[in-house]
C-alpha cells in the first residue's frame, strides 16, 4: 500500500509543524481526499462514495490522528499513521461529531483549509455541531497547506514522470487509435483503453471535443457524432498513477487540416514555446502568463488561465494568471496550457507539463510535434 | 449532450419547487457535482479540478439559473438551463462571491444540503462571505432533495439496467481475464478495460482484494502481489454509464476453494436472497437489513450497513441499516451489500443491484452465481 516511505511522511508532516508553529495554530484538521492522501498516504477510491466523513488532525505537537470510518481502519493502518480512532459510520445520530469533537477539543486555535480550491468535505451541520462541542476556534490554514504541497519530492517527481510518459505513449498510438466516421464516444473509449493498456492505474479524466477546423468547449464528455475529415480532434486526459496525474492534451486533424487551424496550432505551439524559456525558478506565474499571452497576441478564452499546478489533483494551485504572483520554486510542477479563440465558438487549446528548476524546465510530457499533426 | 428530456428536468424541477412551498423556502442553493447535474443535466468530469466553484439555484418560483466560470457557459447552454451567469474564474479576489450573493439576495429562506453525506464543495470562507453579503437565512434541505432523487424515473432506471448489464457482462470475463500468478494491480487493469470494451463510458470505481480463503479490507487500490491457488479474488466496480453508476461486486476462487470460503460464499447468498425476498415497497430499510442480517447469524463486519441507494452517485441513500426507517418506493434502486466476518482479519462481501417494484424487486445485475466460481 505504502506510495512512499515512512520519511517522507514525516517530512510533510514536520513541514506542517513547523508552519503551525509559525502561524500559532495547535492543530490543522483536513477532511478532503487530497490533503488526507498527502498527509496520511490513505489512498482509496472508496471517496467516491459521499457518505462517510474521514478527517485527519495534524497536532503542532506529536503523531497524526486519523479520525474514520470502521471501514477505513485496516486500510489506514498499512499507513505510516498510528493513531487511528474509529466509529460505526454511517450513523444518523452522531456521525463521527462526538469523537472528532472531543479529539480536537484539547485545542484553542485550529487551522482548515477554507480558501480557494477549498472544500467542505462533511456535512455542513455537522461541522457546525463540531465548532460548538469542541469550542475550538477554526482558521483558514489553505496557504500554509498549498506552500508545502506546491513543491513536489523527487519520490512525487519520479511518478509525475512516469504518468506523463504513459500518456504521451498513449498518444503516439494516435494514428491508430481514431479514424474518420468513428463517433467521439468510441475514440474516447480507445483512448481510454490505451491509457490503461500503457500503464495508467485510472483515467479520472478524459475530455475533448471535435469539429471543423477547432472546437467550442474543452470539458464536454464526449457525443457520438461521428469524426469527419477536417476535424480537429483534441483529447485531454488526466490519467493517474499511484494517485498522481498527468494533465495535458494533444490536437489532431483528420485527414487534413485548414490554414486557420494550422495558424492556431502554431500560434499555441509557439507560446508553449515561450512559457518553456520563461519558467524557471525566480519567475512568477504571472511573468509566464504575460510571456505565453503575449505570443497568442493578447486574444482571450473562457478557460481563465494558461496553466496550473499538478500532482495528487488533476489542477493544484499556483494558476499561470496575471493576478498570480506566485515565485516559481524548483520542485513545482506546472501545465503550460495556452488556449486561443480561433473564431466565434471556435477554440483550440495546447498542454505541456513540466518540472521547474534553477534552469531551463524539463519537459515531462513529449513535447508535442511542432505542426498540427493529420491523421489519415 | 442532453442525457434526458426536457420533461424530465422539468417534473424534478416541479417536484423541488413544490417542496420548497411546503418548507418555506424561497430558493435552494446547490453546489456538488451530483446535485448540480440532477437539477441541469450539466454533466462533466471537469469536477477533477477544485479550482472553480458552480452554482445552480433553484427558485421558488421561475427557472433554474446557473452561477459558473466561464470556462463552463458553453457545456451549461446544451442543457436545458437557460439562464447562465458567468464570471472569469479563477478570480482571486472574488470567485463568483458577489454574483451569487447578488442573486440570492432576493430571498429571504434558502435551502443547502447540509445533513449526512453532504458537502459544501466551494471554499467555507466564501460561504461565509455569501452569506453575509446577500443577507439570506441558509436552513438544511438536504431530506427534501433525498425524497426527491430517491425514486427514478423510468428513463434513469434504463440507463443503470444497461449500466448493470455492462458490469455483468465484464464479469462474465472473469476466466478469461483472471488467472494465478497474475498480479492484483493486473487483474485490475484488465478487468478495467474489459468493462470499457463491454461499453462502459468510465470505471471511476474499481476497489478489491483477495487472499487465502478470504479478504481483510474492501476499498483497498491493488497491490502487485500475484494471485494464488486457494485466492479468493473480490471485485467491486462503479462502472459508469452517462454519469449513472453501477455498484456491486464478485467473488472468485483461484483454482480452488476451501470450505470456509465455500461455506461463507452461501451464507451470503443466502442472505441476498432473503434480502431479494423482502424488498418490496411497503418495507422499511431496517427490514431488510434485520432479514439479511438474521441470515448471517448476526455476525458483524466493518462495513457498517448491508447496501445503499445508487444512481448518479456510487452510493447513494438510504442505508440499509437497523437505523433507517426509510420505507422502500417502487422506483429506488438499490444494492445488496451483506458482508460478512469469516475469521479474524478475513472477510467476504456480496452485492447486488436491484429495482424497488410493488411486488418482487427486479434484479439489474446478473445474479451471482449460487456457488462460488472457481477460475482454474
Amino acid at each position: 500500500m505504502a506510495d512512499f516511505t515512512v520519511a517522507e511522511f514525516e517530512t510533510r508532516m514536520s513541514l506542517a509543524q513547523s508552519a503551525m508553529t509559525k502561524a500559532g495554530l495547535d492543530a490543522i484538521l483536513l477532511c478532503t481526499e487530497a490533503e488526507l492522501r498527502y498527509f496520511s498516504g490513505f489512498r482509496t477510491q472508496f471517496w467516491q462514495s459521499p457518505t462517510r466523513p474521514w478527517f485527519l488532525v495534524l497536532p503542532r505537537n506529536g503523531d497524526p490522528i486519523a479520525v474514520i470510518p470502521g471501514i477505513g481502519a485496516d486500510l489506514m493502518s498499512r499507513t505510516w499513521v498510528r493513531d487511528i480512532r474509529t466509529w460505526a459510520s454511517p450513523d444518523p445520530v452522531d456521525d463521527g461529531v462526538s469523537l472528532l469533537a472531543d479529539i480536537l477539543s484539547v485545542y484553542n486555535k485550529v487551522g482548515l483549509p477554507m480558501g480557494q480550491e477549498a472544500s467542505l468535505r462533511m456535512p455542513l451541520g455537522d461541522f457546525y455541531r463540531v465548532q460548538q462541542k469542541s469550542c475550538v476556534e477554526f482558521v483558514d490554514c489553505s496557504e500554509l497547506i498549498k506552500a508545502i504541497r506546491i513543491v513536489k519530492s523527487d519520490a512525487e517527481i519520479a511518478i509525475l514522470r512516469i504518468i506523463c510518459g504513459i500518456g504521451s505513449n498513449a498518444f503516439d498510438r494516435a494514428a491508430d487509435l481514431f479514424c474518420a466516421g468513428q463517433p467521439l464516444s468510441e475514440a474516447f473509449r480507445a483512448f481510454k483503453i490505451a491509457l490503461l493498456q500503457e500503464g495508467a492505474e485510472d483515467v479520472p479524466y478524459l475530455v475533448g471535443a471535435a469539429g471543423q477546423g477547432g472546437y467550442g468547449d474543452v470539458i464536454s464528455p464526449p457525443g457520438k457524432t461521428p469524426l469527419q475529415n477536417g476535424d480537429v480532434l483534441m483529447l485531454d486526459t488526466g490519467s493517474s498513477l499511484q494517485g498522481y496525474f498527468c494533465d495535458f492534451d494533444r490536437n489532431f486533424a483528420i485527414d487534413h487540416a485548414s490554414d486557420a487551424a494550422k495558424l492556431a496550432y502554431d500560434t499555441l505551439w509557439q507560446a508553449t514555446e515561450a512559457g518553456l524559456q520563461t519558467a524557471r525558478a525566480g519567475a512568477t506565474c504571472a511573468d509566464l502568463f504575460h510571456a505565453m499571452h503575449k505570443t497568442l497576441g493578447g486574444g482571450k478564452s473562457d478557460v481563465g488561465r494558461y496553466g496550473h499546478g499538478l500532482g495528487i489533483q488533476l489542477t493544484e494551485y499556483p494558476s499561470i494568471a496575471s493576478f498570480d504572483d506566485t515565485v516559481l520554486q524548483p520542485g513545482m510542477v506546472m501545465t503550460l496550457e495556452p488556449s486561443l479563440t480561433i473564431s466565434n465558438g471556435k477554440m483550440m487549446v495546447h498542454e505541456e507539463n513540466i518540472l521547474i528548476t534553477e534552469d531551463a524546465p524539463i519537459l515531462l510530457t513529449k513535447r508535442a510535434a511542432p505542426e498540427l499533426p493529420v491523421i489519415r
